[in-house]
């Protein structure tokens, strides 16, 4: 019989296409020492039983109670670290005073690597207390605080993946908070990631540092050049806002004559490891780029509703093959859950396909063939969110890593509506889905490790 | 000095108008016999000290903790209490057979009592757990679980407005789902309001009857007449829906060649005490019979996205001067929680301003004017509730109920993201809105007793 690290017993759910589910009642899940998925052994199966019996009892064994269910960690493509402590507020002003007014003003005090440490230790916790496993950050300009943001989540066993932000154009940033010039910037980026490369030798999970410029607006064009030239040489991921709203959009444009993607593509910046936010002004041949490159989206689809002036069309964008994860933009978005995001996202489609203002005709009003379903919204937060990451993440599988969250739909403080003994597991995942609180997520494991309980 | 049954030191919010808040720092608040506020007692009052001197250390003096707050209790004004047996399921097929594959067969199981008991039991004590004090409820076509209902109701310390449901047309209800006929419909409506009357004689918070019917495609002409009479006849509070979607609102144009709104309004159904589901297809002239009548919008902004086409223009109506409310709209909208719905309102307010589809230029994307700030979406939830149903709820003043939540944003497992001491309370008050799960709220008093805590 084969040795495993652990062993889990219960019902998951993971994706097995973007609209479909795969539901695996009552299996096996057998964790090597890596902490991969070695085995899924389904009840039917010969080893099953045997299994069973050698495990039960011990302290490797893990069985869900009734009314416990797996779900795969989430995996969120977009947060502004430093954001988690305005989270939720002055989001009823445009972009640009909110940028200058209060996250400017805010990110500047992470150069304080004491207050970068309350904040960056509580928000980590909290994205594993949510349920979100694998993060995309942007951290700060401050390398320091940034390395400390990838210390954080190695030390708390959160998947990393770390940007210390680029914004060096002195006409474009407050002069208290930006790169000290172009050289500092790429000198310190280059820094950064080799310290995070080392950081990556003693983290089991994997941490990963991020080629981060801000946006175009925050950049110089020798910058981007230089960073595209360091994703190069590095192999790194790379990340930054793509064709956000209607005025980043307009200022690409004025600037290059072309459009973010293109732009971007120009410097070396679209490659597969890059990950892009919101995008929700991209057109066909941008997609098309997008889908050449490897390219990814990081839907925000909260964020959108207050600083992108649109929703973005993922129906369109997943049928023309692109990858698409969710994020959540903390702050932009407030909430820090992926749950949260995944409602709205589907709320948002719904809204793009049917239109908003009632005083149009119904024919007139929306673009049809625009919703998704609440299990492309899971797909997004899980599995696609992998994809985009190229790394074996967001599904329960063999060969994928053990990156769970445990849903106790039973809880007597925060019970979910399921009154029926036999409830169809269907529904049972759409009300996880549209109900669950972070208080139902009562484990959380990253690479076979267990980094939250409660 | 004053004798007051509970005494009460904290900070709290409530509205002031639709767009200011009220912060009343560390108040006392006297609570009388009746559970109204007698007396709000700033620090800087010469009661204040030698009130503290007398009540602290007694029974009936509550102090609240550093961190914790009282938010008046919400007013949900749109519940369909069967449909938490299947929240979170099914929303993504059409109305239609949203009604007749799920809802109608769930619905019609009410007629078993202890189905309902199991139901409505969590249903209530799950909705003041979420911090919501008062309710107007659809239950469904049976008289007699209707009136279980409202005694659940009286019975946790929930303020129920309560209605049996009326479809009576056989050609547009099923079988085995409608009133039996008109006259059962009337008299079964009738006994019901007696019913409740008598239970509301040994109710403190209150319990009321309303007269429900569904919508007007659910009911005869001679229902809707014969309900309107006995709405005047008992002086009740009145719910439907009104004008939710295209084709609601296409089927009561064919019918009466009107809109929805002077249709209810010729069978005697608008009233001061009204209050309309959804409204999202009202025009000028319907909305100017709301205001003359009285009667209320209950806006529902989840439940919206699935089943209206579109966005309401709330900030419209409410500078015509239209009384305003949230609703959950369980099941149609999946969250019990008016947190959500607070969130919600202010994102779909903003999309239908900024409109969606990207590939329009700006100008013609959206409606300008259409956003709401979040303290107007607060005021929906709260004091646009108590408004909407002439109750001296929804806000902390003199002579309203004490009916609050008490939240806390220091909770070791879910802290706010509070790193200052000295955080504004004006964002405090913003965290609060956008971030409070239902574990923050720690107690829920309605009427100056306490019906809830954790
Ligand atoms: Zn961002
Ligand atoms: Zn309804």
């Amino acid at each position: 019989m084969k040795n495993y690290m652990q062993l889990f017993r219960g019902t998951a759910f993971s994706s097995k296409s973007p609209k479909e589910i795969h539901i695996l009642k009552d299996h096996l899940f057998g964790i090597n020492a890596d902490g991969l998925i070695e085995k899924i052994i389904a009840p039917d199966d010969s080893e099953y039983q045997p299994l069973l019996d050698a495990y039960q009892g011990q302290s490797n064994f893990h069985q869900l109670a009734e009314g416990q269910y797996f779900l795969p960690g989430f995996v969120d493509l977009h947060v502004h670290a430093p954001q988690w402590a305005q989270s939720g507020t002055a989001l009823d002003i445009p972009l640009h005073d909110w940028l200058n007014t209060y996250t400017f003003p805010l990110e500047s005090k992470f150069s304080d690597l004491d207050f970068a440490k309350k904040v960056y230790d509580d928000l980590v916790s909290t994205l594993l207390a949510n349920g979100t496993t694998t993060v995309l950050y942007f951290a700060t300009v401050h390398k320091e605080a940034s390395l400390l943001l990838a210390e954080i989540c190695a030390q708390k066993g959160q998947r990393g993946l770390v940007g210390k932000v680029v914004m060096d154009d002195p006409e474009q940033n407050p002069e208290y908070y930006r790169d000290a010039d172009t050289r500092a910037a790429l000198a310190d980026t280059e820094e950064f990631i080799l310290a995070v490369r080392e950081l990556a030798q003693t983290t089991k999970q994997g941490v990963y540092p991020v080629v981060t410029p801000r946006f175009i607006p925050s950049c110089t064009d020798e910058s981007l050049k230089g960073l595209g030239d360091l994703a190069a040489k590095y192999d790194t991921y790379v990340q930054s806002h793509c064709s956000e709203s209607d005025w980043a959009h307009g200022y690409v444009q004025d600037r290059f004559r072309k459009n973010d993607a293109f732009a971007l593509h120009d410097f070396g910046l679209l490659r597969d490891k890059s990950v892009m936010a919101h995008c929700n002004f991209l057109d066909e041949p941008d997609a098309d780029l997008f889908a050449e490159t490897g390219t990814a989206i990081a839907h925000c689809p909260i964020s959108n509703a207050y600083f992108a002036n649109s929703v973005i069309p993922i129906a369109h964008f997943h049928a023309k093959g692109l990858e698409i994860g969710l994020g959540t933009d903390v702050s932009g978005g407030f909430s820090p859950s992926l749950f949260d995001n995944i409602r709205q996202a589907v709320i948002s489609s719904r809204m793009l396909e049917d239109g908003v203002n009632a005083s149009l005709p119904a024919q007139e009003r929306g673009v049809p063939g625009s919703r998704i379903t609440v299990h492309e919204a899971f797909y997004l937060a899980t599995a696609g969110g992998g994809e985009s990451l190229s790394l074996p993440i967001g599904r329960i599988e063999q060969n994928f890593v053990w990156d769970v969250q445990i849903i106790d739909t039973k809880l007597p403080s925060a019970k979910l509506p399921i009154f029926d003994e036999h409830e169809d597991l269907q529904d049972v995942f759409q009300k996880i889905l549209y109900l669950v609180q972070p208080e139902h997520i009562r484990e959380v494991w990253v690479q076979g490790e267990k980094v939250h309980s409660r």
